[in-house]
């Protein structure tokens, strides 16, 4: 109840519209409850964060194409869910509070880990050579997707994600 | 010295650093007179942020790839400058509140407007055919280089600009 209640309070109004009070008012939970379980604000908000920081699913489909283009639609699926409206909160928080920072890579690693499992598979298989550095082919991918979320805010659905990850996987000239 | 103190809270403490009480506390303006000038606490967050919302210079070298690498490294070095610190803040505010959604917006404008002149330029002169996107082409640029800055907070530098734009450049396969 209490994790339910700070996760609706991200989703609505950013790291800054929760706190402990508010938490507890919404919830009905006494602060002194609260605080036996969550020793500190942050500490309930990295517990509340575990939805958007789950790991996305590693699809398996013996092609590299394929397995980017599940995870980027996946991605944008995640994007357009209520809770992805906290995330610049978060970032926000990240560039000044060491504890908030750790959540901040935290849901980070999670949504690049599928990305870097897909990609490691594709190396077994050949599909791509030592050469090509893993990081940067997240970055190309991840990039325009969050790109268009949080900056530009134009369109983002599937095709988008199928046109990123041809975009992505082109060769060099 | 108003916008400068208000642009100093922003770089440090991010939108919600940003109250006209403790604009007035630093600068030792009275309150009633800043709000003489700006009748709300947005209107004068816009103004403030005229410095990371400042176009980039529009290069042109004749070439679209050098004309891309200066302009991905000029963005680079921006999101370098203690500024940038309150770009997620702002973003964060644009998921809430209409007025600074359209300060954001701005901001962001400003940063693709020298993309797209280039990216016309180059059209005119043949270099790119209709059937390239430009807002794609500027998603894969700034998409990378974005998500560097403030998601997975990797090393960004020139050598990243040429690499991002030399992917972005290559053809379908």
């Amino acid at each position: 109840m209490v994790l339910e209640t700070t996760y609706k309070l991200l989703a609505e109004a950013g790291l800054g519209g929760v706190s402990v009070d508010e938490v507890s008012r919404r919830s009905g939970v006494a602060k002194t409850t609260i605080y036996r379980h969550w020793r500190t604000r942050e500490s309930l908000l990295v517990d509340a964060c575990t939805q958007l920081a789950a790991r996305l699913p590693v699809p398996a489909t013996g092609s590299l194409r394929t397995d980017l283009e599940a995870l980027a639609s996946g991605a944008i699926r995640r994007l357009h869910q209520p809770s992805a409206t906290a995330m610049p909160s978060i970032i926000d928080a990240a560039e000044r509070d060491k504890e908030l920072a750790k959540l901040h890579s935290q849901i980070h690693a999670q949504m690049c880990g599928a990305f870097f499992s897909v990609i490691e598979q594709a190396r077994v298989r050949g599909e791509l050579t030592r050469s090509q550095d893993s990081r940067e082919l997240v970055a190309s991918i991840l990039g325009p997707i969050l790109y268009r979320r949080f900056f530009s805010r134009e369109q983002l659905d599937e095709a988008f994600a199928k046109k990123v990850v041809e975009r992505a996987l082109r060769k060099p000239d």
